[in-house]
C-alpha cells in the first residue's frame, strides 16, 4: 500500500516565503510526479525535485521504504511502496570489493543486476497506478530511465517523460533519442577508447557498434516483458524510451568527445556541481594545514576494502604530507598515520570545493568526476567497472589525472600517482582550463534541468523537438530500399548499353563479312 | 586605403555608463573584426556588433564604402574599404521581379551571384590585412560565411571565428561542421521537402544529397581560387570552414524539422525578434482601427514590382476592411485604395510587433519570418528564390500560414489567401502555439550568440568542441575500411568452410565407393 509522508503543501508555502522572481518563470505552476534510482543517481534528481518544489510546483517523489540514500526533502511529497526487504539487505547488496573482482564478465554483471532491478521494478508501476491513477493530475514525469519504470507509467497516464541519466548500455539512450553514433569517431560504451582511434580500434568500435542492437535485446529482455506485461501492447522499451519528451544527459564536451546531438538532448553535466554547503567546524578545522588535504572516496557502493588493500592505501599515505578523508566503512584498523580521516560518509562535494584539495582518489563515477571538475581538483582514478574506465580514460586524455589499476595496485603505484598530480604543475593546470571551460555555459545546468522539466510540463511535451527517423525502420533511415532501387536502374542501363553495344558490334560485324 | 570612421570610444563609454551586470559577464574585455554581409543579412550581425560594443569589448566592423544597409553604429567602429561602384550601382542591382522571373535556374544564378561577390570580395582581405596585420590585435573573427572573406582573414591572423547565418548552399556549413545530415529525414535545401517524405522523395533527396560535394565545388570554385590566391596554401574554403569555432545558425526547431547537430552549432533563430522601437506617432495613429491592419513587405532586394503585378495587389487590398502597409520603391500609382500606405522603408519588425497586426504578406525570407512567428502574426508568403521556398513550406506544414505562386498571382487568389489567414482563427490559434515555443527559451538568442562570441574570445576558440569527424576522410567516416575488411575476413572463412566441407564429402564418397 502506497503511504503519502506528510510534508507542508510546499505550493502554498513557494508562493508565501519566496520572491516572485524565484518561482516557476512563466507563472504556470504543475504537478510532477518523479520515479528516481538509488544511489549516486538519486543526487541529480533530488536536486531537479528540490529545485521544483522550491519554485511552487506540486512535486511527488515515489521511493521504495528502504533505500540506500532517497528519502524525503523540504519541497516535496514522497510516496513510498512497500518492498520485500530491510536495511540488512540494501547493506549486504552494497557490492564488496571483493564481489566486483569475481571473475564474472561485466555484461553478465549488468544483465544480472538488470533481471534484479527489473523484477522490483515490475511491481512499483502496479502498486502506484492501483492507488494514483484515478485521482492524480500529473503533468509530467521527471525519471531516470535505468530502470525505465517511470517511463512506463508516464506512457500508461498519456503524459510525458523528462530523463535525467548519465547514459544507457548498449547506447539504447542515443537510439530511442534517434540520435547517430558514427562508430569511425563515437567510442563506444566501455571500449575505453578515446574519438581518435587507431584502425583496429576502429574496427572493433564498429564490431561493438553492430552487436549493440542484439546486445540491447539481452539487456533489456526483462524490461521487455515488464513493458508488455504492464502496459498490455506489444510494445518493448525502446520504443517506451523513443516517446520521451527530453533527454537531460550529465555529460559535458569538456570531458565527452563531440559527437551529434539531437535537439531535445540537453547536456546537464556537473548538476551538482552548486549544491554545496559549509564544512562542519570541526571537519573544516582538520583539513586546514600547509599540504592540503586529499579526498578518497569509492562511491556509494563500495566503502569497504579487503584488510590488504587497505594497508596499502594506509602506507602510501602515511608518506605524503598531506592529510587524506577516507570514506570507509569497514573494520578501522588497529593503527592508522596520524594525517588519515576515516569517515562513514563525506561530503565529498564541499570537501572539493575547499582551496585545500590537492587530489582526489576516486573511482571516476560521473556524479565525482563532474564534482571534481567543478571544482578543479586533478584525480587519481581507479575505476573498477560500469562507465567507470570510459569516464577515466576522457579525463586522463586531458592530462588532468592519472588511471591506476585498483585490481593490482601497489603502495609505490599509488604513491606514484599521488606525487603526479600533487606536485606535477601540469596536472592542475590542465584541470583548471578544464574547469573553467566546464563552468563558461550560458545557463547553470540544474537551471537548465528545471527549465526543460517546466517547458514540457507548460506545453505538455515538446513534440516540436521530436525527430522524424524515430518514425522511419532502419532500411528507411539507411536509404537502403532507395539505393537499391537506384542501383537497379543504373543495372539496367548498364546492361542495356552493353547489350546495344554487342548488338551494334555483331551488326557490323557482319555487315563487314557480307562487304 | 582604409579609414576609419570616427566613434566614441566604446569601451571606456561602456565602462563608465552602463551598470557593471551588463558589461561581460567574465570581467574579459577584449578585440573583435566584424566582417559581415550586406543586405538583410547585416541586422544579426549588427546586433551582435552593437550589444558587444555596448557590453564593452572593442568591437571593429569592416564595410565597403558604399552598401545597401550596412553603416556605423553607436558601439563599433567601422573600417571603411574603396569599392569600385557608386550608390546607382547598388540600385541597379537590386533586382526587380523581372530579373527574379528570368528563366536562367536558380544554381545558376547563385552560381553567378557567388562569382560577383567572390570578385568583389578577394580585394576585402587584401585591402584589410595590408593595413591591418601588424598594429590589429583582433581575439576573434565574427562573420557571415556566405562570403567567407572573414573566414580567410582569421585563417591568415590565426585566430577563432564565430559564423552567423542562416545556411549555405549544397549543406557546406553542416559539411563543414561536420554535422550528420541523413537524407532519409533531413530534407535538402531547395527541395521543399518536410521531414516526412515519400518514397520519390526520399529517392530524390538521396539522389541531391549524393550530388551536394560535386555542387559545392561548382558554387565555391571561386572562393576555392581566392582561397589559394590570400593564403598561398593548398586549402579549399569547405576546410577553411571547418575551422570556424563556432556556428551561429539562424534556425530554430519549432520551424526547422528536428535534426542532428554538432555542439559546435547553436541555435540563433530569431535573433532580432527583441529589437523594437516603438513606432512613429503618425503611422502609430495611421494603423490604428478596429480591422486592423495587414503588412506587405518583400525583402531589401525586392520592392518595386511590374504595373500589373501592382494592379493585381491593389484590387485584392480595395476589397478587404484592413488597412496595408505596403513597403514599395516604384512608381506610384496614380490612384490607389485609401485603405492602402505606400512607403519607401517600413519598420517591419515593430509593425508586425503591433496588436493591430493581422497579417503578414512576405516572401518568406528568414528574418521577416522569424518577425512574424515572434508576435504570432499569420502570413500569405510568396517566395520568390533561395531559402524561400523551403521557409515557407516549414511554416505553412505547421499550418500557420498560406503560400502563393507569386508568379502566377490573381487577385482571387490573393483574396483568398488574405481572408484564410485572417478570418479562420485556426491559422492565428496555430501561430501562437508556435509562436509561444519559439519563444520559450532559455537563454535569447541575442544574448545566447553574445555569450558564445564572448566565450571564443575568452578562451581562444572552442578546441573541446571540435568534432574528431573532422579529420576523417569519407572512407575512413563511413568505416568503408573497416567493412572492406571484415568482409574480406567473413569471405575468406566462408570459402574455408566451403573447400573443407567439399573435401570432407569428397572424402568421404570416396571412402565408401572403395568400400
Amino acid at each position: 500500500m502506497f503511504c503519502l509522508v506528510p510534508s507542508p503543501d510546499q505550493r502554498a508555502e513557494a508562493n508565501n516565503n519566496i520572491p516572485a522572481s524565484d518561482t516557476a518563470s512563466s507563472g504556470f505552476l504543475g504537478n510532477l510526479l518523479v520515479v528516481p534510482m538509488d544511489g549516486s543517481h538519486w543526487v541529480g534528481i533530488k536536486a531537479i525535485a528540490q529545485e521544483m518544489g522550491r519554485r511552487g510546483h506540486r512535486v511527488t517523489v515515489v521511493i521504495p521504504e528502504i533505500s540506500m540514500r532517497m528519502g524525503p526533502g523540504k519541497h516535496y511529497d514522497t510516496v513510498t511502496y512497500p518492498v520485500p526487504y530491510d536495511k540488512a539487505h540494501i547493506d549486504s547488496i552494497m557490492s564488496s570489493l571483493k564481489d566486483m573482482m569475481e571473475k564474472s564478465s561485466f555484461t553478465e554483471k549488468i544483465r544480472k543486476g538488470f533481471s534484479k532491478i527489473g523484477q522490483r521494478n515490475l511491481k512499483i508501476p502496479n502498486f502506484f497506478l492501483s492507488e494514483h491513477d484515478e485521482k492524480s493530475n500529473f503533468d509530467a514525469v521527471l525519471t531516470d530511465p535505468v530502470a525505465p519504470t517511470g517511463s512506463l507509467i508516464a506512457r500508461k497516464l498519456g503524459i510525458p517523460t523528462i530523463n535525467l541519466l548519465r547514459g544507457l548500455p548498449c547506447s539504447l539512450d542515443m537510439k530511442s533519442a534517434g540520435c547517430p553514433s558514427p562508430p569511425s569517431y563515437v567510442p563506444r560504451f566501455l571500449t575505453r577508447y578515446t574519438d581518435k582511434m587507431s584502425f583496429q580500434e576502429r574496427a572493433f568500435n564498429t564490431l561493438v557498434a553492430l552487436l549493440e542492437p542484439l546486445l540491447c535485446r539481452l539487456l533489456y529482455w526483462h524490461f521487455d516483458q515488464i513493458a508488455y506485461q504492464f502496459l498490455g501492447e506489444e510494445v518493448g522499451i525502446a520504443e517506451v524510451l523513443s516517446e520521451s519528451a527530453i533527454w537531460l544527459l550529465r555529460l559535458d564536451f569538456t570531458l565527452e568527445f563531440p559527437r551529434p546531438i539531437m535537439p531535445n538532448v540537453v547536456l546537464v553535466g556537473g548538476i551538482n556541481c552548486n549544491v554545496r554547503h559549509p564544512l562542519p567546524e570541526d571537519l573544516e578545522s582538520w583539513v586546514s594545514g600547509e599540504h592540503g588535504f586529499v579526498v578518497f572516496t569509492l562511491g556509494t557502493m563500495l566503502s569497504d576494502l579487503p584488510e590488504e588493500t587497505t594497508s596499502v592505501f594506509l602506507e602510501a599515505f602515511r608518506q605524503i604530507p598531506q592529510k587524506v578523508i577516507w570514506r570507509y566503512t569497514g573494520q578501522v584498523p588497529d593503527s592508522f598515520p596520524e594525517n588519515v580521516k576515516l569517515m562513514n560518509w563525506v561530503p565529498q562535494n564541499d570537501l572539493l570545493a575547499h582551496p585545500g584539495a590537492r587530489a582526489f582518489i576516486t573511482h571516476a563515477g560521473s556524479h565525482g568526476l563532474f564534482e571534481g571538475l567543478c571544482h578543479a581538483v586533478p584525480m587519481v582514478m581507479m575505476p573498477f567497472g560500469g562507465d567507470q574506465p570510459d569516464n577515466a580514460v576522457r579525463l586522463a586524455s586531458r592530462g588532468a589525472g592519472v588511471v591506476l589499476d585498483i585490481y593490482s595496485i601497489t603502495t609505490e603505484s599509488l604513491l606514484q600517482g599521488l606525487n603526479e598530480v600533487i606536485n606535477d604543475t601540469r596536472y592542475k593546470e590542465n584541470m583548471q582550463k578544464l574547469s573553467a571551460l566546464h563552468k563558461d555555459r550560458p545557463v547553470d545546468p540544474l537551471d537548465l534541468s528545471v527549465y526543460w522539466t517546466e517547458f514540457v510540463m507548460r506545453h505538455k511535451g515538446a513534440k516540436h523537438l521530436r525527430p522524424a527517423v524515430l518514425d522511419l525502420n532502419w532500411l528507411q533511415y539507411y536509404c537502403l530500399d532507395v539505393i537499391a532501387v537506384l542501383a537497379s536502374v543504373v543495372l539496367f542501363f548498364v546492361i542495356l548499353i552493353v547489350k546495344c553495344l554487342k548488338l551494334c558490334f555483331w551488326k557490323l560485324s557482319r555487315k563487314r563479312k557480307q562487304d
